[in-house]
C-alpha cells in the first residue's frame, strides 16, 4: 500500500487520496476487517490441552510484570493506581479482546512505558496543575479513544508501520530495559529508607535471588542432557513464577519472619486502592472545561504510545513463521483499543494494551504440527498456531479472579524486594536480545576479532557510530523521563522516524543502512526463536526482506 | 615396569625382585633421577615476561585457597594453625621445591584434605588423648618423612600409579567438592552464631557475591566477541582474585562499615598465631615415648595422602600435551617432600604438598610455541612449556612475603564471608569438571535423550550403577570425616584400589570398565583444556590409552 505522500507525488490529487483505494480513504481497512473475520468467528472456539497449557503460561507471564508495576504505581501515583487497579484492567481488557478482537493472539496488559507516563502525569497534576489526577486521566483516555478511532478510520496501519524500523524499536526496547533497572533500584532505595539495615540487606538477597534464579531457570532449555525435555521446557517457561514463589516463601522462615519487610500493598475488599475512593467510576464530568481540553495533549501522547505498541506487538505475534491463516484485524483492534482505553479511564484504572514480549510468546506457546492438503491434493506437515480465543479468555478470567479479596491477599504476601528482582529479570530478558547490546560489545572489541563484514561495508566504524547514536538517543530520552517534560517521551520516540528519514542517508552509506534498518519484526526475532544462534541478529547475517520505504 | 606381584608370577623369585631392574630394587629410580636432572639444572634458570605472568597467576591461585583454609584451621585446631602458619609453610616449601625439586612444575600448598586430617587429629588430641597437638603432629610428620623415603627408595612410583584409576580420583575430587561446600556452610553458621542478624545477612551477600562474580568471570574466555582476547584471558585467570578484592572493599563502604563482620584472624608480628607460642620450633622431644610411637599411625596416613597427591599432581602437570622434554624426578621429589614435611612438623606449621588443580594450571600458563629441529634437519613448531624454576620461586617468595606484619594486615581485612564464597567457588570449579556430575545428570535423564553408547555396552544401566556406587562411596567417606574415625579417610580412598580390583570385574562387563576406568590424568583433562567440548569426558567419547593394569 502506498503512503499518502507517495500517492500525492505519483499524482491523482487529494481527492484520489480519500476515495476508493486511496491511502486515506475512510473506513477502507475497517470495512475489510469487518468483512473477513466475523465469518470465521465460530472457528475460534476450539479447545485442547495445549491451549490450556498456553493459558496457564500466559497467565503467569502477564500477571507477574503487572503486579511489579502496581507496587511502583502505588507509590508514584499517590495510591490512585495500585494492585487491584492493574489486575482489574488486565483482566477486563483481556476478556473484551478475547471476545471481540480481530486478532486474538495479541494479549493485553499494563505496560512499563504507560506506567512511567501516568506517574509523570500524576506528578504534573499534583505538583504543577493542582488538580485531581483521575478525572484528568479519564479525559485523556476519552480523547485518546476518538484519536484511536480516527487512526483506524484513515487506515493508519497501512501508512505508518512501513516507516518504523529497528532503529526506533531497538531504542524503545533499550529504554524499557533501562526503566526496569531504574525501577528495581528505586524499589531498593525505598526499602533502604523505610526499613532496618537487616531488612534492607535481606531485600538485596530477595531481589538478586529472584533475579538470578529466574535467569538461571530461563536457560533450562539448554541444559541437555539433564532431565526430560518437557521438564526443561517447563522450568524455562515458568522460570519467573518458580523463582517468585520460592522467594515469597523464604522470608516466612525462622528469624527472617521477624524482619520489617515491605510487601506489595493490596486492597482488602473489592474497592479502589485509594482510601478516598469508594467506587471505581471516576466523576470525570466534574472536571473544569479548560482542563478537559488540556487533556487532549496527554490523550495524543497515549494514542501515540498505544498505537505504536499494539501494532508492533501484533506484527510480532503473527510473523510468517507462525503460519497464521485467518485474516487479521489491525484497524478493528485499534477501534476496540480506543474503546477499552476510554472505559479504563472512566473506571479510574490504568488502560491495558498490546504486550511485548508476551504477545509473541503467546503465539509461540500455541505452536503445533498440523497436516494440510496442498492444492494438488498432496498432504504436507506445517507448524502453525492454534488461532483461537480460549487461551486469551481463560488467562484473562484467571487474572480478573485476583481482584477477589482472598486471592488479593495472596498477592499481598509478595515482598517488594521480589518485585525489584522481577524488574531486573524483565530488564535483563529484553536487554540480552536487543541487538544494541551485542553491537555495544563490538565497540569494546578490536575489529580484528569481530566477524567479517559483508561486501559494501568498509569497516565497523559506521556501525559503531550508529550504535553509539542509538545509545545516546536512549540516554537522552531516559533523562527526559526524569524531568517534568517526561510525559512527552513517546512523542520523541515517534519523532525519531522523520528525523531518521531526513538525516541518516547523509551520515551513513546505503549499504550499511540496508543491514541496520529492518522492519520492526526483527526486534523480537531472538525472543521468539531461542534456537537461533546468537549472531543471527548481527548486521552481517540478517536475512533481508525487501522494505523499500525503510531507507 | 612390571609390578612386584606380576614379577613374582612371571618367575625369578624374591631375589630378582630386589636386584638389578627388579621392581623393588633399592634406589633404582632414585639413582636415575639423580643422574638425569642435575646436569640440566643450569638450563632451568631462564626468564621472560610469560614466566613473570605465570608467577603472578600462580601466586593468586595458590595464596587464596590457602588463606581460606587458614580461617577454618584457626577455629578447628584451637588456634594452633592459622593464617601465618599456612602462608609460612606455602612460601617455605615452595622455595625449597623451586630450588631443589626434580620436576619444578609441580607447585605446593596446604591442601583441603590435609586440613580436614589435621583438624580431626586436633580433635582427637584435645578431646580423647588429652595431649598437646603440635608435638604429636611434629612426630607424625617426622614418621611420615622416613616413610616417604622408603617409598622413594623402593621405587613406589613405578608400581603404585598403574593401579590408580579415575574410579578413585573422581571420588577423591568429589569428596573435595563436598568438603569445600561443607566448609562454606560452617563458615556461615559461625557468622550466624557470633554476629548480629544484619551482619549475618551481609555475610550471605558477601559469600554468594564472591562466588558468583568469580564463577562469572571464570567463563570470560567464552565471551567472544567482547573485549580483546587477552582481556578475556586476564579476567578468567584472575577471576577469584578480582572477586575477592571487590568483596574485601565493599564492606568498608557506608553503613556496612558499622557491621560486626568477622574477618580472617591474623598475627600482628612474625610469631605463631597461638598466644601460647612465642616461636615456631615445636619442642617435640618432650612428647611421651608411647605417643611418639602412636604418631606412626597418623604418619602413615599423611604419607598415603601426600604420596597420592604429589604423584597425581605431577602426572597432571606433565601430561604429553605439554611436551615436557627434561627428565622428571618422581622418586627424588618424594624424598624432598618427606624432608619438607618433617621440617614443617618441627616448625609447627601445616606441611604443604602437590596442589590440584593448581599444578597443571601452572604448566598451562607457561605454554608457548617453539621451533625445534627434527632429526632430518627440518624445523617444526611445537607447543611446549617453559620448564624453569623462576615462576615457582618468585610466586613462593611472594607468598612468603605475606608473613611480614604489613602484608599480614592486608590479609586480615578479608571478611570470612568472602572466604566462604571462595570455598563455594573451589567446590564448584572442581565439581563441574568431575565426570561424576555429568553422569549423575544422565541418571536424571531418560535414556532416549542420552548420547548413543559405543558398541559392546548394552545400556546406560551399568554406567548408572557405577556412578551411583561412586556417589555412595563418597557419601560414606564424607560421613566418616564427620566422626572420630575421620583421620582414617585417606586410607579408605587408597583401599578402594584393591577392592575395585577384586570386585569390579564381577559386577560390570569388560567393555563398560574399559570406558570408565582410565589413568588418573583424565580427571583433570577438562580443567587443563577448557577448549574441550563438554562431552569429551563422556564415557562414549573418551580417547583410550592402553592401560593393561587398569582392568
Amino acid at each position: 500500500m502506498a503512503t499518502p505522500t507517495a500517492q500525492i507525488i505519483r499524482g491523482g490529487g487529494l481527492r484520489a487520496l480519500f476515495t476508493g483505494n486511496g491511502a486515506l480513504a475512510p473506513f477502507r481497512l475497517l470495512k475489510s476487517d469487518l468483512k473477513g473475520r466475523p465469518k470465521l468467528y465460530h472457528t475460534d472456539w476450539h479447545f485442547n490441552q495445549l491451549i490450556l497449557a498456553s493459558a496457564v503460561f500466559v497467565f503467569f507471564t502477564n500477571l507477574l510484570p503487572g503486579i511489579t508495576f502496581a507496587s511502583d504505581l502505588y507509590i508514584l501515583t499517590g495510591k490512585n493506581y495500585g494492585t487491584i487497579e492493574v489486575v482489574f484492567s488486565t483482566g477486563l481488557c483481556g476478556i473484551v479482546f478475547a471476545l471481540f478482537s480481530g486478532q486474538p493472539l495479541t494479549i493485553l496488559g499494563v505496560t512499563g512505558p504507560f506506567c512511567i507516563l501516568s506517574e509523570r502525569i500524576y506528578a504534573l497534576c499534583h505538583e504543577n496543575f493542582h488538580i485531581d489526577f483521575l478525572p484528568f486521566m479519564a479525559w485523556s483516555c476519552i480523547h485518546s479513544a476518538w484519536m484511536h478511532w480516527l487512526l483506524a478510520i484513515f487506515n493508519a496501519h497501512d501508512w505508518t508501520m512501513e516507516y518504523v524500523t529497528t532503529f526506533s524499536t531497538e531504542i524503545f526496547s533499550l529504554l524499557n530495559s533501562i526503566i526496569y533497572f531504574h525501577k528495581a533500584i528505586q524499589e531498593l532505595e525505598r526499602s533502604h529508607a523505610n526499613t532496618s539495615l537487616a531488612s534492607f540487606l535481606y531485600s538485596i538477597i530477595g531481589c538478586i535471588g529472584t533475579f538470578l534464579v529466574a535467569v538461571t531457570l530461563s536457560t533450562a532449555n539448554s541444559w541437555a542432557p539433564l532431565f526430560h525435555k518437557y521438564v526443561r521446557m517447563g522450568l524455562s517457561e515458568y522460570a519467573a513464577a518458580i523463582s517468585i514463589i520460592f522467594f515469597i516463601g523464604m522470608p516466612q522462615i525462622g528469624e527472617l519472619d521477624s524482619l520489617d519487610q515491605q510487601r506489595l500493598p493490596v486492597s482488602t475488599s473489592f474497592r479502589p486502592t485509594s482510601p478516598e475512593r469508594s467506587h471505581f467510576i471516576v466523576e470525570f464530568w466534574k472536571l473544569d472545561v479548560s482542563w478537559i481540553f488540556a487533556a487532549m495533549i496527554p490523550g495524543m501522547i497515549i494514542t501515540t504510545l498505544f498505537f505504536f505498541d499494539v501494532e508492533v506487538s501484533t506484527i510480532c505475534a503473527t510473523i510468517s513463521r507462525y503460519n497464521v491463516r485467518k485474516p487479521g484485524g489491525y484497524a478493528w483492534d485499534v477501534v476496540l483499543l480506543g474503546l477499552t482505553t476510554a472505559m479504563c479511564g472512566i473506571l479510574g484504572i490504568p488502560p491495558a494494551n498490546g504486550l511485548l514480549p508476551q504477545a509473541p510468546l503467546h503465539s509461540e506457546s500455541l505452536l503445533h504440527d498440523e497436516e494440510v492438503k496442498d492444492e494438488d491434493g498432496s498432504v504436507k506437515k506445517i507448524t502453525t498456531v492454534h488461532e483461537q480465543r480460549w487461551s486469551h479468555l481463560l488467562h484473562a478470567i484467571g487474572i480478573l479472579a485476583f481482584v477477589s479479596p482472598p486471592l488479593m491477599h495472596v498477592l499481598g504476601l509478595t515482598p517488594t524486594s521480589v518485585l525489584a528482582g522481577l524488574f531486573l529479570y524483565m530488564g535483563e530478558q529484553s536487554l540480552t536480545v536487543n541487538p544494541i547490546l551485542i553491537r555495544f560489545f563490538h565497540i569494546l572489541t578490536p575489529s580484528s576479532e569481530l566477524p567479517p563484514l559483508p561486501s559494501g561495508i568498509k569497516g565497523y566504524r559506521g556501525i559503531h557510530m550508529y550504535t553509539l547514536l542509538q545509545i545516546v538517543v536512549t540516554a537522552g530520552i531516559f533523562a527526559v523521563t526524569l524531568t517534568p517534560a517526561a510525559p512527552a517521551f513517546p512523542v520523541i520516540i515517534v519523532l525519531l522516524v522523520p528525523i531518521r528519514l531526513r538525516i541518516m542517508n547523509k551520515w551513513w552509506n546505503r549499504e550499511t543502512l540496508k543491514r541496520m534498518l529492518l522492519p520492526p519484526v526483527f526486534l523480537f526475532l531472538k525472543i521468539i526463536n531461542s534456537a537461533l544462534p546468537y549472531d543471527t541478529i548481527l548486521p552481517s547475517k540478517i536475512p533481508l526482506s525487501p522494505a523499500p520505504n525503510l531507507i
